[in-house]
């Protein structure tokens, strides 16, 4: 549908390679994917909003069609509207995140009869892969090479040492 | 992406209120969509494969959007394949679905790199429902005007008296 | 309430120490409780109905309060209008199993709004026990007396050999 | 059983329309029925102890039906049997509750033989409903008129703003 | 301990690259594995035990380590007794494996309190994999290539032409 | 095999019954078994690295076996490189544990493909037990004799008296 637009929220702190992954079947799907931060700082992010977004262009570089990097604050539903987008793109792994993708899609069709929410699954490389495990791993100076892109292992480092 | 084709493969014996719920919200996502009833004998179907097609027909006329109703022997990938189509849609309930709608997804990937299976939820409303609890109800002469449109309703007393 | 009358439907093909555990605790929570097994010959029940009738019977001889034994063929709902019954009372055990109970309470609910589903954890002794566990082992001349009562196991034992 | 009385605990942090349609179901079931809101510092409650039986005691008005609310510290079973009671009534929402809620009834089984556990599931309409999910929308200025009564929808407009 | 003897009992109809990668695994940590075709008529298997006790055979051939493949009737608590074994090793893929796989270790422990059933999970890349699937492609003239190794493909290939 | 070195890591905070359990099932199967305390201060724990080590170490003496109680900094693939171990050993209970082991053992996989880790269950008598629980009746002045050895009550009551 040619005035389809998908939005991918999330927390991305940071960016891994499960998400790109996502990113990527997205694009294929929807003529327009803009993927937008939470601005949530009740989950203590490691990186900030303006380093989140960066890490994500720089890991989207290159990929084709129309993909955008934004961040928000409020509400997914006002922030939708406010981009005339009808889709929520999220990607699927564990049964744990399964109900609470369930409950979040549930609620805000609820706030918003006209948002869709659609699920995809990332490849199986990619399904144990949780950003917070990541930064674990990283925090305990391990390899996560085969986890995120070259550009945010170097700001993991940059962090934890 | 406007050559998106949505395939929204099943069983339908019959189609509920549920998958209409699903084919209407893939109408609104996606330009041409595919109702495609998958021949399994080994499931032993009440409904022929021309009733549940019929079925399906006079249950989503008026449906906005281009829809069509079809059927298939054999792999859907390879369905998918004659038909041109890219998109699995399947409607995601439980959490019992979904570990084996995971693993059709993966599997079918493997089979096809380039199908792709997004999943959508249903309103609360369906839920709980499931085609085997609507033939259990109507073969004890219960009420199933709730779970499926009229028409359906009239083929399951037919059948079930 | 003193009117309220509980009924605990299931094949009970053949009752085990679980459903038991669940008859007790459920007997000390209502004034009236019904067991009722129900007919369903598309499961291929291994025990006919007057033969699971008797075997509950037997094995809650002595238990306090005010217990029924009783079938129905039919729909849940109507059973429970015609004995004046409001709550269903269900044992708990797995996920899986949750999944499928709620699907009926909800299906239930929508046959018949009086109709509440109420559920009980059986002890964690009987957590893994499953009727057609029990049958299984049975027929491969396994010991099932920590599974059913004396009374059952001699009728497993006749039926397997 | 005439000298039933059940225990409904929770944090009610607000009390939301999920939780009355559990309270409203109890009360069928139940002749007397004592909502109890538990005193648990490090979950970091919005609504202070009062403010939270407050906000109950409106929503219920007018209830049928012999409905107590009151709060507690301790342990749960400690309570219980300080108001002579023998029921703990839980709502069961998605599978992740179900784990938790099965750990708890089993744990308060050990610390007193004579506490069971009984779950009821609230209308399907409120099967995703959180009270931390209504708290995140009412801190981003979004609409929680279809979660809450009107007089804990004030509270926490009051709250955020 | 140098007198652990491993079984891993199962159906293998036919045995997959899921079945062989838990193989393998297990090897590398005990000394002694035993492959074990369970002969269970009513799940109408495929391929006959003689079968699928070759198709492990041919599959595994050149694996290190000391494995022998064999197949047996009735309890596997007996069969084990027989062989002085005293571990059954499982995969574990899915959720609702678990739950299944959970019930059988338990059961298992009351019918030998000396028999320990250990799970390994096999590489992510076989986590969807079921030996259903792999003939329901196979049924449907699909590649099952990446499934399972060529002399398995080649008699399912002879099997379902 | 001879030099296999199983490691059972965790928290321990306090050790309780369920992880006695483990650590008692593991001794059987395992020539060699180091329970390894992870030091994880973001997780807040009540005890110190010493007091954990110490708990064990009384819980478990007189088990017979090689056992080793140690505790560690860092990625647990790191640990057990350093030690010589190749086998990770871990407790399943619930549902929502599967998922994060299995994650953790994908990852740990990741890191080091020679590292593989098992799954036991405990006795069903421990299923629902989480040393969450047990620090949170402690802290509420219940009894947790029936969860943790006497030496462990003592410190809890201790601590929060």
């Amino acid at each position: 549908m040619e005035e389809t637009i998908a939005v991918y929220p999330g927390t991305f702190d940071p960016v891994t390679r499960g998400h790109l992954d996502v990113i990527h079947r997205g694009l294929i799907i929807f003529k327009r994917l803009i993927v937008a931060v939470v601005n949530n700082p009740k989950k203590h992010p490691v990186f900030s909003i303006p380093e989140r977004v960066e890490m994500i262009q720089e890991s989207t570089a290159g990929m084709p069609g129309e993909l955008e990097v934004d961040s928000f604050d409020g509400l997914l539903v006002e922030y939708m509207r406010k981009r005339k987008a009808n889709v929520v793109l999220r990607g699927l792994r564990a049964i744990s995140d399964y109900e609470y993708e369930l409950e979040m899609a549930l609620t805000n069709r609820h706030l918003n009869e006209e948002v869709e929410t659609i699920f995809l699954t990332p490849s199986e490389k990619y399904i144990y892969l949780r950003a917070s495990t990541v930064r674990e791993i990283a925090s305990r100076n391990g390899d996560v090479s085969a986890f995120v892109t070259p550009n945010v292992e170097k700001r993991l480092i940059d962090f934890y040492r």
